[in-house]
């Protein structure tokens, strides 16, 4: 039951709760031995804070569940893939694992740089792509 | 009196409160129309949180105390050449313009990516460096 696709779908929870509230819908949460420490979704619009990335909230709020700020026993999973911001910020947290739904074709880190990511961090992508993607689009659709 | 090098000497201040903390000091002002709206230093220990730079703060402080998350009408100073995350934060902030101090060689934005910034962006580098730079390393010298 705790594989990929089940967090995956928590992530996707979270991504649901931000497409409610009006925001970009990217949901995330962070595991710990196949529990869940940490959830957050996209907050931008409502925080007024280009910084309130999912993946930003999940690596502060995993920290503070754990009482340190290195993430290496840690798997982030998030719906789309992370933004260099939040790619770098999981390269400061040494997160152990990263897997991420869809690709950002335009914003997504590795556009940018892979090596923001710290070297033994580990990605893997295209868990539950479409329907991450899939929320994506409606949101976006609706928005025109 | 209100040049680049008065207010870069106002992000020294926060940068030396960093310092008395035992954080790595460096400081960062936002300003607007030549007035301060919001001060920060690094925070990551004090906070157990690697995304509490200096600058991350800068912009969460400037976007509430102008009520909107863009700031094209804003100049960030900071002490040292912020990092791909707080470059790439800047990027989505639309930030009109950045100062920084003393270059990061190893972990400043443009050793990855100088395009994680607004196109629009102005940066100015160089302002006040040796203080700057004499800052970190004094911090990184007692660390040792």
């Amino acid at each position: 039951m705790f594989n990929d696709e089940y967090f995956m779908s928590q992530a996707l929870l979270e991504a649901t709760k931000a497409f409610e509230r009006g925001e970009v819908p990217v949901g995330a949460v962070v595991t710990c031995k196949n529990k869940i420490i940490a959830r957050a979704h996209n907050l931008t619009e409502t925080l007024i804070d280009v910084t309130a990335h999912a993946e930003m909230q999940a690596i502060t709020a995993a920290a503070h569940a754990l009482g340190g700020k290195y993430l290496s026993d840690c798997t982030l999973y998030v719906t789309v893939e992370p933004c260099a911001m939040c790619g770098a910020a999981l390269g400061w947290a040494h997160i152990g694992k990263i897997v991420y739904g869809t690709k950002d074709e335009k914003r997504g880190y590795s556009c940018f740089s892979p090596s923001v990511l710290h070297p033994k961090t580990e990605v893997v992508s295209g868990v539950k792509a479409k329907e991450c993607a899939d929320l994506m689009i409606r949101f976006f659709k609706a928005k025109r």
